[in-house]
C-alpha cells in the first residue's frame, strides 16, 4: 500500500494522475489525498470571502479559518473537487469513494482555537480559529474499503474531539495517516519537478535528500513547500521509509516519480 | 432497516432530527438521504448563477442543470450540507459517513441530456442538461457500512453510465434505493405537518392515503410535493409497504411521524 498526495494547484493534470493510478492500483492498494487550494481561493473570491493567509511566529504560512471560510473550504474540497476526482477515477475503471476527514471520524484532530500570528514585527493572538491538528485516524474504515477494492479519495477538513469541523494541514494529516496505516512510501505531487534549489529554475532539481538532514533544505522551501517539508519530517518520525516529491503536471506523474524523476527523500 | 429522507428547507431542525436518529438507530439500521435546496439557491445567488427552474410538459418543475449549476450543486449538497449533517450526527454519537451518489458509484443514473420544457404555451427542447434518473444502487457499499455500524448520509448528484456527474431527483433515487435495499418503510420530512388539502392551512392535514389512490392526491401537491408523490408511487411499485410524510421542524420529528402524526401512505 502507498499514499498519493496531490496538491491543489490548477495545472495538476488529473487525467494523467488517474491513468497512473489505474495501472498502479492493479498491483498495489492506493490511498489518495488531495488539496484544492486554487479552486478554494477562486470561489472564496467569487463569494467575496477572500482567503486570509497568516504567518506563524516561526514563519510558516497557513490559512485563517473562520466560519465563513470553513463553508467555502467544505464546498470546494469535500464537495466540488473531491467528487470531480472520484468521477474521473470512476471513468478510469477505479471504484473510488470520496471521504472528508469528518466522515466516519476518519481524521480526528485536536482543535486549536487560538493561534499566534506574525504581523510585521508584532505577534498577535487570533481567536475563533477553526483549525486543528490531526492526531487519530480511523484506519478500520480505510481498510474496510480497501479490502473491498474501493479506492479512498480523502481530503480535509477534519473533525475535532468535540465533533466540530476543523480545517487542518493536509501534509501533516497525510503523515499521521501513513503512520497509522503503516504505509512505507508516500508520493507527493505538485506543480514543480520536485524541490528546486532555485524556485524559478526547474533545472536546479534536488534529486535526493537524506531524511535525517531535512532541516537543511528548509531554506529552499517557500510558502506551501515548508508544510510539505514539515509533513515529511513527521512522516519519517512515524515510520515512513521513503517520500517522493514530483511533478503533477506531466504524463505518468506517479510512475515517473517512483522511477526516480523527482526528489527522493529517504 | 428504514430510510429517512429529509428535504432541504431552511427550517428543518437538524438537532431534533439527529436526536431522533440517535435513539432509533439503537434498535434499527437507518439510511439517511438529504436535500439542500434552500442553501443551494442561496449560494447560486451569491455566485451569480441563479437556479433555473423549468417545467416539464406534464407540469412537474425541476432544476435545469448546466455545468455551472452542477458545480454549485456539488458544493452545497456533497460538500457543505452533507458534511455539516455528518458532523452533527457524530456529535450525537452516531458514526455517520457522508456519500454522494458518485462515491462508489452508489447511485448509477441514466443521463438525460435533452429535456422538453414548457415555456408559456410552447414546448422547447433544452440541450446540455446534466441530469439523469437513478436506475442502479450499489447496495453492497451501503450494507458494508451498515454492517460495521456506520450510518450512511447520502445526497445527490448521481453518476451516469458514462461516468459523468448528473443531478438527479432525490425522491426518485430514494425510491429506487429503498427497492434495491428491500426497505419496507420510508420516512420523508419537510416543512409541513404532512400533505395538506389547503397548502396555507396546517389544519387541513391529510392523515391517511391509500397507496393505490395516490394519483387522486396530485391536486394537493404543488412544486416539490409533486416529486414526492411521484417518488412515493415509484417506491410502492418497488416493494415499499408504507411511507410517512411529516414535519421536520418540530421536536421528535421521526418518532412523531412513525406514531401517526403526519400523513401515512400505505
Amino acid at each position: 500500500m502507498f499514499i498519493v498526495k496531490i496538491g491543489g494547484g490548477k495545472n495538476i493534470n488529473w487525467d494523467f494522475v488517474c491513468e497512473d493510478i489505474s495501472s498502479l492500483n492493479k498491483k498495489e492498494k492506493i490511498v489518495l489525498v488531495h488539496g484544492a487550494s486554487t479552486k478554494r481561493d477562486e470561489f472564496a473570491q467569487l463569494l467575496n470571502r477572500p482567503t486570509k493567509v497568516v504567518i506563524s511566529p516561526s514563519g510558516v504560512s497557513s490559512v485563517y479559518t473562520d466560519k465563513e471560510a470553513l463553508e467555502v473550504f467544505l464546498m470546494v474540497y469535500a464537495g466540488l473537487t473531491n467528487k470531480q476526482i472520484v468521477a474521473n477515477l470512476q471513468n478510469y475503471g477505479i471504484n473510488a469513494i470520496g471521504l472528508s476527514g469528518i466522515d466516519g471520524a476518519l481524521w480526528r484532530a485536536k482543535a486549536k482555537k487560538e493561534i499566534y500570528v506574525k504581523e510585521g514585527d508584532k505577534i498577535k493572538l487570533l481567536k475563533n480559529n477553526l483549525t486543528g491538528r490531526v492526531e487519530e485516524i480511523n484506519t478500520d474504515l480505510i481498510n474496510l474499503l480497501l479490502n473491498k477494492d474501493y479506492l479512498p479519495v480523502i481530503c480535509p477538513p477534519a473533525i475535532s474531539y468535540e465533533n466540530e469541523i476543523v480545517n487542518t494541514d493536509n501534509d501533516w494529516a497525510t503523515a499521521v495517516m501513513a503512520g497509522s496505516l503503516k504505509v512505507k512510501e508516500i508520493v507527493v505531487l505538485f506543480e514543480a519537478p520536485g524541490l528546486l534549489r532555485n524556485v524559478s529554475d526547474e533545472k536546479t532539481l534536488i534529486e535526493r535528500i537524506d531524511k535525517n538532514k531535512l532541516d537543511e533544505y528548509l531554506v529552499y522551501c517557500s510558502g506551501r513547500m515548508k508544510k510539505k517539508l514539515l509533513g515529511a519530517k513527521k512522516a519519517f518520525e512515524l515510520g515512513v521509509k521513503r517520500i517522493y516529491w514530483g511533478d503533477g503536471r506531466i504524463k505518468n506523474p506517479i510512475i515517473n516519480v517512483l522511477s526516480g524523476k523527482g526528489t527522493i527523500i529517504d
